[in-house]
């Protein structure tokens, strides 16, 4: 017999973390669980894909009995959300979770045996450092969007973390685009592995949740912890090697460009519009002091776009993904936007005005 | 050649009307089309999916030369949303049509053959009425959810119009409940007929983009026209019999209960937790003054609800569809709701407390 009264906000606040990492279509349905735990005058949260871990911490005003039940994490998300009354009282006798908030009451089936919800420890042999949670959160959105998402290359399915003279590079990449960010911090190691994109993708939540400033992270060579505050998420690293992304990046180019960076997303928006209908390409042309976009499609016909820009160096003809350049531009946090060009069969870096601690690289595409 | 210079807003809106008229997967590619064409001096648009035909006047301060072009209406209308300059020059030439706003220049395929493109005449013996644009829209908002999308029976696939004794009556039905909403108006003959979905939606889009305060209707027994000023759509009516109605309504109560709408909406939008995972069944128990509504899932468990209601009559436990509820009761306007019983195998009837010019009828399901 187990009896919690919970705030329904906090809660659903550590559910939202938790269900998070719930494995979506699992062969095992504990997996598909929360298990609600009451260890050391404290209840604990976990739920867990295999991969990740999440375990919450959960501030309790009341508890009566002791032990643990798992249960359905999608619905007692839905019915926590649900409710209209401040307090949620759980209630788990005999194998049923009865669920009472106001008028509301469910009974709801639990799993058999919640002794079996899996577990995870970290080895105490790790590397340890801190870093703000607002300046972890900016990171990981400069370069998630580059990851690739079904690269049969296992390593292009996740972001690259490297620890190095105590910087936190992310570097993400999908084979044709790049995305390279890096801030300074304290660390007395230089490490560095890989992160899937699920496990990326449960950082950014438990960040967007979290009220603490900072977040604590330990790595111990195979899983990375980042604790903030009362949840911990433990994630295992992908067992791959990164491609060496410093062959990649532009040593010296032949030319530059400086422009409005609104103005080109308008005028490349536009040249999407044929671009989807035909070969999927934008052309740039940088002469002077213009660059004109143009696209075309066989069957619709074409459209040609100018925008005034600030060119260095020589003209350059060149050829891009329309996609690439949007998703890129638009990450750029100051007006003005640089591409650098090497020639039109190498990679363009795409940075602000003020080379910053963030940069995109693009392959070109053919004409 | 012909050379148009128009306001990109007037464009855009008049455009946005004819291209829903448009053929989606059409086997004919004029018919993907939009039609521009000078006559009398003024420019007209036509799109037409051999349903319904959409004629727009359009406001052109420039036009040279004379003419007509068909250009693929989704790809337009694409650009005229996107282009940032206040005018938009159209010019056709040779069978390609430029189009340039700004800095922005499209060179757009044409349709080979303009002058096959369908047209549609009213004849003029018809029937003559007016109605005000917001009574209108909203008269249809109350009962074109109820229409069937998929039924064997083309009738109800869309909305019944029937006009009798000066009043103007919508019913749809999928069969399984039905929405009724009445409204008095000015008309000297009776007819009725039927609009597919397709031409009611049509509809509402044109009173969503017209300014016109009344709307003026033509019926020719095979047509119906509907102008709303510059703007004049024309609806082939569906060649079927909807069914009587008037059947189905029913004609006395065993009991009648009151209560407070979005109590009951909050209720219910959890039993739907329950039941999407069940049987997809609500049951709904009046007893004195409380209505009990609950839910069961073989698999997740049970959920019950209670608000306070007012009843008149004999207790009934009665089983419902949640979504047609939900879906019902939502569009009433007023803060209280009452349903009407007659016994837990017979239709129910719902309608405000004031009761209005609508209702709905909503038939039980087993338990």
């Amino acid at each position: 017999m187990l009896k919690l009264a919970i705030q329904r906000s906090e809660l659903e606040k550590k559910i939202s973390v938790a269900a998070q990492a719930v494995g979506s279509k699992t062969v095992d349905p504990i997996l598909q669980c929360l298990l609600f735990k009451v260890e050391d005058n404290s209840l604990n949260i976990y739920s867990t894909d295999m991969q990740t871990f999440v375990v919450s911490k959960l501030n309790v005003p009341e508890v009566e009995g002791s032990g643990q039940f798992a249960v359905d994490a999608k619905l007692l998300e839905e019915i926590v959300k649900n409710v209209d009354n401040d307090q949620i009282i759980l209630n788990y006798d005999n194998g049923k979770l009865n669920i009472k908030s106001g008028k509301s009451s469910f009974n709801i089936a639990t799993y058999s045996e919640p002794e079996k919800f899996p577990s995870i420890e970290l080895e105490n042999t790790g590397i340890k450092f801190e870093i703000e949670t607002s300046i972890l959160q900016e990171m990981i959105d400069r370069v998630i969007f580059c990851a690739s998402t079904e690269s049969a290359m296992r390593a292009l399915n996740g972001v690259y973390w490297e620890l190095k003279d105590n910087y936190l590079r992310l570097v993400a990449s999908d084979g044709y685009r790049l995305a390279l960010v890096e801030q300074k911090i304290t660390v007395n190691s230089d490490i560095d592995f890989i992160l899937s994109l699920k496990s990326m993708k449960e950082l950014e939540n438990l960040i967007k949740e979290t009220d603490e400033p900072v977040l604590t992270i330990n790595f111990d060579h195979k899983k990375l912890a980042v604790n903030a505050g009362d949840v911990t998420v433990i994630m295992r690293v992908v067992e791959e090697v990164f491609p060496d992304y410093k062959r990649v990046l532009p040593k010296a180019f032949k030319s530059r460009i400086v422009f409005n960076k609104d103005q080109f997303l308008e005028s490349l928006k536009r040249t999407m519009i044929i671009a989807k209908r035909g070969t999927d390409k934008v052309q740039l042309k940088a002469l002077d002091d213009t660059l004109e976009l143009s696209s075309q499609s066989p069957e619709y016909g074409e459209v040609i776009e100018e925008i005034p820009i600030e060119k260095e160096g020589e003209d350059i003809t060149i050829n891009f993904n329309p996609r690439f350049l949007n998703e890129a531009v638009k990450k750029i946090e100051e007006e003005e936007v640089v591409f650098n060009f090497v020639d039109e069969l190498s990679p363009m870096q795409i940075n602000s005005k003020n080379v910053g601690e963030y940069l995109y690289i693009v392959l070109p595409v053919r004409a």
